[in-house]
Order: C-alpha cells, then structure tokens, then sequence
C-alpha cells in the first residue's frame, strides 16, 4: 500500500492522485513550487492532505531561506492555492506560529518538526474518527444484518495520510467483522469516486459505484442505511462546504429519514466563520468537464445547511452540529 | 438542421444521437430489426421520439410480412426494446388498435397512415406544450427581466419529432423575444446534456453546462427561475418518472420554493398506472460508466413524486398533477 505522503530525506514523496486509477506513481516534491503546484493542480487533494502537504511546503521553502520575507512568502504562496479546505489555513497558522517567534537558523529544523507532528496527528485523528463513528454502523448492523453506506468524492485514506475521514468508520466496520457495503458516486467531473473505488478495492471491500445522479434514487429506494461525507471546511454553526452535490445527498437522506453524517477532523472547523454564507466556494477550470468551447459552470464545493446534518464526527466524537462551537471550540 | 426522424421512401431517416454531439449522421431504418436497435441502442432517444420510432418499425416489419402473427411479433420485438417510457406502449398499442382488425393486405398502407399521423401530433402537441408553457416564463421575465431555467437530461427537440417537451417553452420564450439562459446538466452516465447543449447552439441560445453534482447548488443560490424536464412515463397520480436524478432536483426546488413543471404530451400519461410504484426502472448496462470491471450500478430512470410537481404541461394546457386524472383521462 503506497502512502499518500511520505518524507524522503529533503523531500516529500507523494502518490499522485491525478494519475489514480490508472497508474500509483509516486512524484518526489522538493521545492515550495513542487508543493504548490501539487495541491493546486490535485495531485495532492482533500482537505486534511492539503493541510498537511502544506505544512510540508514550507519545511520545502526554509531549504531555500528561512529569513521572515521567505517564510512569508511561503505562507502566501502555498494559503493561495486552494480557497475552500480551511485545514490549509489552518496547517499554515500553526506553521507560522511555531516559526516566525524563532531565529531562521532554527527554523529549518522546526518546520519539519511541526510538519511531522500535523502529519502524525492527522493519522491519530482520523483513527480516533473511525473509532467514534464505528458504534454507528455497529447499530445499523445489528438490526439490518449489514450496512450499506453511502459517500461522496474521496474522503478516504486518500484524502489523509491515513484512515480516511469519511471512510475511517467504514474500515473500522470493516476490521470489526461487520458486513459493510459502500455506495460512490462517481463525482463528475473529477470523478474522485474512481479514487474511492480504487482505495476500497485495494483494501478488499465491498462497493458499487453509480453515477452521481443515482444517489438520491438509492436513498429513496431504502437502499443505504447511513451517509458518511467529508468536509471540507464546517462553519461554526455546524453548516459544511463540501465537495459540490453534498448538499442534495443531504437532502435526500432528510427525505427519507436517513442518518447524515460528516466526518471531519476538528482542523477542518472553522470557528471564525459564523456560517455557511462565509464559506467561499471554488469555482474550477471549466475545462474540466471537457466539453470544447461550450460555456461552462465548475463550482467546485456546496455547502449542506447544519439542520439537515444528524451529527458531526471528529476526533473527540460525535458532535450535534448546532452544539459544535459550544463543545469543541476550546479544543482548538 | 436534421430532422430526429423522416420518412425516406419505404425506409425511415433517424438522426443517430449516439454520434452527437461529435458528428450529425443520418442512420437509414429500413427493417424492424433496424428500428429495434435503434431504439435499444438510443440511436433514438426521449419517450415522445421512442413511441414514433416504434410506430414505424410496425409499418417496416409489415413490409416483410402483414399477417397477424408477423404483426404480433413485430409488436413484441418492439415493446421489449426499453421498458421505461411509456409512449412505447401507447404508440403500439395504437398501431395495434389500428391494423389488427384489418384485413392483411391492407395493413401495410395503414401502418405508414397512422405512425404517420402519430408523428405528426408528436409535432403538433409539443408546440401546444410551448405555447401552454410560454405564459409561465413570460411571468418570470416580467419580474425578472430574463428568465433562467433548469431542465435536465435531453427533453428537447432531439427528444421528440419536433418542439421538444420541456424545451418547448424555452423555444417559445426565445422566439417572443424573451431573454433566456439554459443550465444544462451533463446528464451522467449517458451526458444527454451534450444533446441539449448541441441544440441549443444551434437554435442560437444562451446555456451554460455544468456537473450534474451543481444543479442542487445553482437552485439553493437563486439562480434557477422555473426547472422544466420532461417525463418517461406519468402515473395516473401525477407522479412523474424522468432521467434519473430529477427527483433530487425537484426536491431542491420545492426546498427553495423554485416552481418546478414536468412536461410531456399525453401519450406519456399512463392512466392504467396508479403511482409511481408501478413503473419499471430500466437498469441499464453498467459499461456506460466505462469504469472497467467495477461493481456498477445504472438505473435509468427515478420518480419524483406528484407533490413535488408544481404542474403538467400537456398540449390540453397545464394541470395540476393531483387533478391528472380527473381533468385529463377522457381526452384519451
């Protein structure tokens, strides 16, 4: 199993996703360049491995200078890479915090310290997501025999250095014996569902993919017992941008009574941001549903209002949305 | 512009929509083994197009042989061919109705009449449809300046013999000199979005493309007007089974009180269907995602119930999907 991100003396392996399925080729970054241009362009992608990949961006950028204007410029460069995941801003705040206080010739040292700790603690959180969220499907399961699950984009190992967010109470299921079945979407036009099917197949599980218009079809047809989405970043409200056409999973899922879940680690809250309406949504290359010179729309996120969310999973367990700034802020 | 279908002799002329939007080619069916796959294939596509497709295989397979039991089996091949769309049925049934009580030799002459005839009200409800639907954009336009309008899948001109049903008023709009903007979703796994952007930009008017996964996105941030689409088949109730994923964009129009108009000539009611439950959903073959030997599933089609139909845009006018039965079963 290839890792998403690795250190490789000075440098930073990573799998590059935009070459997934097809081929698992692993691409060495080792120059702030290399890590930008890695998030930006996808090669690098969900939200808790921009953050961390970020972090690594700048440990990348002190080989070079590690005096304030390089630090600086580090930050701006890497924080203007992708706008909604806010565990970028969130990896490059703490970089900084822990850098700028001390003197260049320490900072080098320190980067990648503090980069590794972001990456180590990523793997722990997700694990402890999994564990949370596992008790969910153990109840599914005793009463339906097994669950089916239903996802959207990539929010698996994939999208992390390990365990996966959505996912991690999925292979938590998986590894405790239960019968766990996971519908994916194929999530046009990206088509980041190939990436899941990829992941879940690797790891021997069971799964159908559907294209994404079929997913309110199966909600409504009784055919998935819990959904289980990533986030790319949750408002202090509860309300949570994530990858475009959560919104309607979500809605669906009220429709008929099916629990809706976000699984996120607590770098992807952000407090400061009092709602939904503050989120903003990345607008992509319209090239990307190749279709020649046809006009095009490519948001790239939507944004599922907190009331049709039934609880937020994190590290420190599961949250009701609308309780989250009360519960969880102090933990940041 | 290429007519969806004419006669060419003993032969008919489709417009093979497997081609386009790369290449516009004129396919020639001169058999019913020609005009059974070419509706099994989705050479021809859209309920209102599929039932005068199949009319006119009658009239080719009599070319073959015109006795009862070459009639029956012409019939039968036919019906088998897609078991959603409801015209299929009506359409036969009307050939049927037409040439069994007829003597042989007089059969062949009368299955080129009638399926001549059903295209021509095929031609004739669709522009009533636009004329009855004009009303409702020129209402929004009034208030709005423009209107913009969602539709899904392809309910256009390429669906039907001429006019289109959904994009009949859109049309409509466009020639009373009403401003106009199309949002056109791909439409996976078939993306017979491509088909309505290839005719809207041939007819000159404003579109944009965008993911399936957007739709919910672009009504929750008041950009949709009015969402019309067309229909497969309509349960005596009202409950409207159409390319699947239109009941997720119904449900994200009632939630933000967007009207939302199905419509379809009467050949796609089915008064001996009670609701939604009793209509086939054709599971197609999973290749069409061209996911490999991925576990696949490709239901075609869904139902968005009745209570989410703001109204039936018929050629008798626009009825309350409630009152279909009432209002609109004697006009059969």
């Amino acid at each position: 199993m290839l890792s998403t991100l690795t250190e490789d003396g000075d440098a930073i392996l990573i799998l590059d996703q935009t070459l997934l399925p097809q081929d698992a080729v692993q691409r060495r970054l080792a120059t702030l360049g290399d890590a930008a241009h890695a998030i930006r362009s996808m090669q690098v992608r969900g939200a808790p491995l921009i953050g961390v990949t970020a972090a690594y961006g700048v440990a990348l950028a002190l080989l070079a200078s590690a005096d304030d204007a390089a630090l600086e410029q580090a930050l701006a460069t890497l924080v203007a890479t992708r706008p909604t995941a806010v565990n970028l801003h969130w990896a490059l705040a703490r970089m900084r915090a822990a850098l700028l206080p001390l003197a260049p010739e320490l900072r080098l040292a320190a980067a990648w310290r503090e980069a590794r700790a972001i990456a180590s603690e990523d793997v722990a959180a997700n694990a402890a997501i999994g564990r949370h969220g596992l008790p969910l499907l153990e109840k599914i399961a005793a009463g339906r025999g097994r669950v089916e699950v239903m996802t959207h984009c990539n929010a698996g190992r994939l999208a992390t250095v390990a365990n996966g967010t959505a996912l991690a109470p999925v292979y938590a299921a998986h590894h405790a014996g239960i019968a766990v079945h996971v519908w994916v979407s194929e999530t046009r036009p990206r088509n980041q569902g190939l990436l899941t099917v990829w992941e879940l197949a690797e790891a021997g599980m069971a799964h159908t993919l559907v294209a994404d218009n079929a997913a309110g079809w199966l909600i409504n047809q009784g055919k998935v017992g819990i959904v289980i989405v990533g986030a790319d970043r949750i408002a202090a409200n509860g309300d949570t941008a994530n990858k475009i056409r959560t919104y309607l999973k979500a809605l669906a899922a009220r429709q008929h009574d099916t629990p809706f879940y976000v699984a996120a680690p607590l770098s992807t809250v952000d407090f400061n941001c009092p709602n939904g309406d503050g989120i903003p949504i990345e607008e992509r290359d319209g090239a990307e549903l190749g279709a020649g010179d046809t006009p095009v729309a490519n948001p790239a996120f939507d944004v599922t209002p907190a009331r049709l969310i039934t609880g937020i999973i994190t590290e420190h367990g599961i949250t009701d949305p609308a309780a989250l700034s009360n519960e969880l802020s102090h933990e940041r």
